[in-house]
């Protein structure tokens, strides 16, 4: 079994009722098979998807704020209050100073919610890993988008970061992410010692939403 | 008649339940009084309290981005899709870069909802008037969240914004804030030409809120 | 007459000794034309150049700051310290906040240093205009590095661009930039209203830049 | 012998002719103790002091930039260029993204360049530690100015930060920061297990700055 996070980003199909919807089909599809599945939503839709589905929700991203003076800020304690299982850290769009990704990470740990630090290379993976996250997910930003999965165009990427990972913290797991699309991208992620994946556009804007989770998960 | 947007920042008394609480309170009373009363809320909180009032809610922020890959933002579309009135944009807490004041407010505009662009002195409403949003809220930074209201310690920055503003722009509407908690700051913001005024911790943690939004508006 | 200011970017052939030998150019070229030319040069060789040229020497950047507990930034009193005649603002390449964009050229204006604020399209002209910097610079960040002149490719944007600029400030001088190389660019820019041009590439990375500079102001 | 490096800030004491002053100062007490002094310069200075004086000079920030279409940035082969020693990569006054931090201090290494990363506390520490850089500096902020010296007031960050930062990479040196200013702070810091300190208030503002660094190296 491994671990699938789906990035709604900020794609007009991953948002308001579309979201809904794919929510509702990774929930279902999550029902008949073994692997994990997540969603990560927009901050706007969060609330009502978390009392539409029983699979975990994360939030795409929180800042590193408490409660107080931050117009326009969420932070960790109100995704939890909201039914958040966690959140993205740090994911390539959204990148984060070292300060203020550890804060989050911190605060995430004390509130028990879920920390997944988005990260670039190998480097930072390891870097990421000090932190002590539950994930960190490995995401070569050149790949982001193109369907060209990092399981086959960057193995090695994927291998020394679970490496690089495990050698300064070993409880931290590492997912990859990245072009991912089918299943056999996916199974390579998890050969090469990834824990799972974090996917986007090749779930998200595919033309059967259903089908193409199906076929990922290794149901058709 | 003048205008009271409520920003409910981050504050613990501003979000979830007691967000609900506070925007039904405000609900009320402008059922009851002939000022305009609206509440700028939390992303997380959005959705939810739309449908719980008959006030306008606003964003506290938009991001200056179109639907697309950008982890972890929200757009002008999606706040409308959520069924806001409109956006605080740029507020001392959440400052923009100036072509990203410039994308949101045009975009808003198309999108028919209401731009409210604050700012922290006399120049720089002028500018933010010449971008052509609905409102501008001009808030000296040092005086936010003092109780020391803008109308009494600087008079001069509310009228001289007002005169900046209209002589760049004579359809833009000038609000003020900073330090406002009671009528006569709101009475005086008006007296000084801004057509409403823009508050925070006066209303949102004051310990009788109800009461509080009641003097505000002179109905006690 | 019409103003040039040349932009060195970091451009490898705009930095070290390549910088003071395009300065040095321009000084020389600056003698035997009517136009005025001045360069836009890299922090860590601003003070050297102002040494070796009698042309005027801008900063590309100052921080909005004071002196004080800053580090890795710069402000207006250190560049005037160096001999420099003014600063670039809010390039595109270095976009600021708005409320940043007011404190430097209300700072620069105390300390009669020349300021030049970078902006991307007519509504961002007029705001930038508002704040009564000595130029405001329209360059539209799709043209910069193109080739693509803006006096030819967007014709109207500059032309609008110095209508609004006027409109709200008469005393502000409009620039334009993006894509200029040669001296019909130039002149195009001069007859569309504009007091000169911002430029860069077409200069700094000209194979003969000396020739590509003569050619631009008209000796050749 | 341990290390010492004081960093200028945007300290009016510590820009320009005051600047060159105070490294003179260091280069002349240098020369006669057993420390290593370097100071970290602003980037309009650090081309001057490097032709003044014998001892190492530091950049205080560097861009996570190659040469290119960047306005107003600086790289590390610049400084380098100019003869830098190395940079201060993330201080707390110019913290950075991650993925940012981990491109300059990689580039740096290829350009043998001295890395000194900043961090706030022992979290990341261990992250900077991870990415390889020469030096990490551990300065908590809340202490940074004050004269309360970290080695005095969170003794166990220093020895908690050097701890975790060789278990991550046994290679890299700690340094620390914040709050001091005497011999016996600098000594505690060793005796924690730094190699050294990162200040800059405490000499800098000093009233006689020869007389305070003589006392930091234990001279007087």
């Amino acid at each position: 079994m491994g671990i699938i996070i789906i990035n709604f980003k900020a794609y007009r199909e991953g948002f308001g009722k579309q979201a809904i919807e794919l929510a509702k089909i990774a929930d279902e599809v999550a029902s008949r098979c073994d692997e994990y599945i997540a969603v990560a939503v927009n901050s706007l839709d969060l609330a009502e998807i978390v009392k539409e589905v029983s699979i975990d929700v994360f939030s795409q991203h929180v800042d590193a704020i408490d409660f107080g003076s931050h117009t326009g800020r969420i932070n960790a304690e109100m995704i939890k209050d909201k039914g958040a299982k966690g959140s993205l850290i740090n994911h390539s769009e959204r990148r984060l100073k070292l300060a203020d990704i550890e804060f989050i990470v911190s605060k995430m740990r004390e509130l028990e919610l879920v920390s997944v630090v988005c990260t670039n290379n190998v480097q930072t993976t390891a870097a990421a890993a000090a932190l002590n996250p539950d994930y960190v997910a490995v995401e070569p930003p050149e790949l982001i988008g193109t369907g060209i999965p990092v399981s086959k165009a960057e193995p090695e990427i994927v291998e020394n970061s679970v490496k690089a990972a495990k050698n300064v913290n070993r409880k931290v797991k590492v997912l990859c992410g990245a072009g991912i699309t089918n299943n056999k991208d996916y199974v390579s992620a998890l050969d090469l010692g990834a824990e799972g994946v974090l996917l986007a556009s090749g779930i998200v804007k595919a033309k059967d939403r259903k089908a193409a989770l199906e076929e990922l998960v290794g149901l058709r």
